[in-house]
């Protein structure tokens, strides 16, 4: 991320501390190119070695306290107005900050539910409690989540700018799969069509290899959360994708259906195509439910319902969840009220935040249909981001 | 990592296990891709999207509990003899699991000293704590600091293999980079150079390409843990690389020392060259402290101190690190007694572990002298695994 990015994110970030009148955002880490915080992109724009504390007050104020080694390299990434060096400790210039600045509340990197803002691994926090034994300021921390939530589900113009270029090339990528889609393939065939066409366009997956693209076909099939396979498609078959690529860092996250048409045939069996309306009228239904202070729950619950009304078994995981620097980006999501979500479904949609749609359900013998597709929050409702699959695209053998 | 070397660091886990008396390691995740715990390519293989629990048991047994959606996934991968999936909650599945095997030890992924073994959040403690309330098992959780310490310190054969062929790359392209450099050439120059040579041999680099190769030159060089700068390389600079690469992903980590003869010079300067001999004979007496039982903080005492016998003043860092999976890899190092290397600089060094040793002096005028080798613990003392710097490379212009 450059430096004016992260910048524009500390600024906004400022704005998010005094709207919820909180002194301090503290982010503790360590070696974080071991174990990444996901604020660190957003709001540091560096990783760092040793135990190092990023400071951000509501007075603007920023501070850096990082390993002396480390010094001259966050003066030149440039993103905090304070570098303050140690050699034995951090606990010593951290005391002394929070001695100086006396915060009343001081928002710390954990969280229960949103595992993006859950930086702050366990040793950590003992050792930070540990650092502040017999001070006041152990008792005055909270979890940062609603402040990481804000931060990183309102998207700058900047941010969506990205993302639309990165659903662009994914539209793109899925057209010529299309073409290049025959019957006998395998999945692994067309995962790796894919992967050259991304690797020609100098762009880098959204998520991991092993499952971008997954490609997913047939009645047997092991779903989206599998590596494609040595299947073989054949005619008849309903065959999915799922894949994303990411420009400067933003994800698109888009699924696609085909059907390949039998011998003779010259449109999808009534069974399939009652599928794929069923699928796409959910995605519609979903989407005007959709506008700022909503519930997640409440969509999912309106895709849901609508698909078992139709006679389908309900859909095994969220409708949809937030995309931005990582394809399943934090916070609210359009999730249903299952413990595993924990209160994410349940937390008000924001205007800005961006949002996959992406509910299934299987039709016997031919396999899984499944369409996402991309919306971003207005004032009043939602508008797409992807351009919506309209039809089953047909493959002839 | 392929599924044969991950089955063989699960056995070698259960054999820690119960070496240790513990009756199971449970390692707790989500969502993996964006915040990885670093034991997962090491025992487990791949990644997982919701709360995941991989369960190692010291009968031998495996059990990974995962996402329903991400069964078939988890069976392909193959490392765990027992999947279970679940829709709602982790907690009911890991609660019978704990119910039936009544562990009396647990160990769990956190740590508060080694950062390799903290890939426990906080957030997911709080959860796991919940998940446990009620049950005598939240009694029994212990930090399975020790048994990841161990697993990953003590390399096998094909690990040790794969890290000398990084040293061989890396090494042979230092040799290259003495041809290559000359006065006038910035150091950002010298590390694109190198940055070329790394991708015309497919290889990946062992740390961010922000900082690897760091190149520093001159008395005003912001050292190691800074990226490569326009400074121009002068005569009479001493120039310092900081450089490694992964192969089959295990790393290297080395650095080299040159010096820019000024015009009429056949030799360095007799400080120049004083700097260079002390941090050799450091090494040397460290490496020679170096043999199992002894602690690290023994062996960095023996550098640091010769260092500042001979009237230097003494590095700000430790003396060196293990080397694995990460460039700096976990557990024992050979670190000073400072508050930022927690209980590590005590810990007793164990055969087959692979460390640095980094000492490094400033000579006035002309800059840093420091070298970074690598040395793998044997019965009775240890061997060399780089080949060593024996004399200052010497750069004419």
């Amino acid at each position: 991320m450059s430096k004016e990015l992260v910048l524009e994110k500390i600024n906004q970030a400022v704005h998010i501390l005094n709207e919820l009148n909180i002194d301090l955002w503290l982010i503790f880490v360590r070696e974080s190119h071991t174990i990444p915080d996901p604020c660190l992109p957003v709001v540091v724009g560096t990783n760092c070695t040793w135990q190092s504390a990023f400071l951000i007050h509501r007075s603007g104020n920023t501070t850096a306290l990082v390993g002396s080694l480390e010094v001259p390299h966050m003066e030149s990434v440039g993103t905090y107005r304070h570098v303050v060096g140690y050699v034995n400790s951090v606990q010593e210039p951290l005391r002394e900050y929070l001695e100086s600045y006396n915060p009343q509340k001081i928002a710390v990197n954990y969280s229960i539910d949103s595992n993006l803002a859950d930086g702050l691994t366990h040793g950590m926090y003992l050792t930070l409690m540990q650092y502040l034994q017999g001070t006041p300021f152990a008792e005055r921390l909270v979890s940062s989540e609603k402040i990481i939530t804000m931060l990183r589900g309102k998207k700058s113009a900047i941010e969506t700018g990205y993302m639309k270029e990165a659903i662009r090339h994914t539209l793109e990528m899925y057209d010529m799969v299309t073409d290049y889609m025959k019957p006998g393939m395998t999945e692994k065939q067309i995962a790796a069509f894919v992967l050259n066409e991304v690797q020609r366009r100098g762009l880098e997956l959204a998520w991991d290899e092993e499952h971008c693209p997954s490609v997913f076909a047939g009645p047997d099939t092991a779903g989206a959360h599998s590596g494609p396979t040595d299947r073989v498609i054949e005619k008849g078959q309903i065959v999915n994708m799922d894949f994303g690529v990411k420009v400067n860092g933003y994800c698109s996250d888009l699924q696609r259906v085909w059907y390949v048409l039998q011998d003779g045939e010259t449109a999808p069996p009534p069974e399939v195509q009652r599928g794929f309306d069923v699928i796409s009228e959910a995605i519609t239904r979903a989407s005007k439910k959709i506008s700022p202070g909503v519930q997640g729950v409440e969509v999912d619950t309106e895709a849901r319902s609508y698909i078992v009304e139709n006679g389908y078994e309900e859909y095994q995981h969220g409708l949809g969840h937030q995309v931005g620097r990582v394809v399943h980006d934090g916070g609210a999501g359009l999730f249903p009220a299952w413990e595993r979500y924990g209160n994410l479904p349940f937390l008000p949609i924001e205007k800005g935040q961006i949002f996959t749609i992406e509910p299934r359900l299987p039709v016997k013998k031919h396999g899984v249909v499944t369409m996402e597709e991309m919306i971003q929050v207005t004032d009043y409702g939602c508008i797409w981001l992807s351009e919506r699959q309209k039809e089953l695209f047909l493959i002839r053998g």
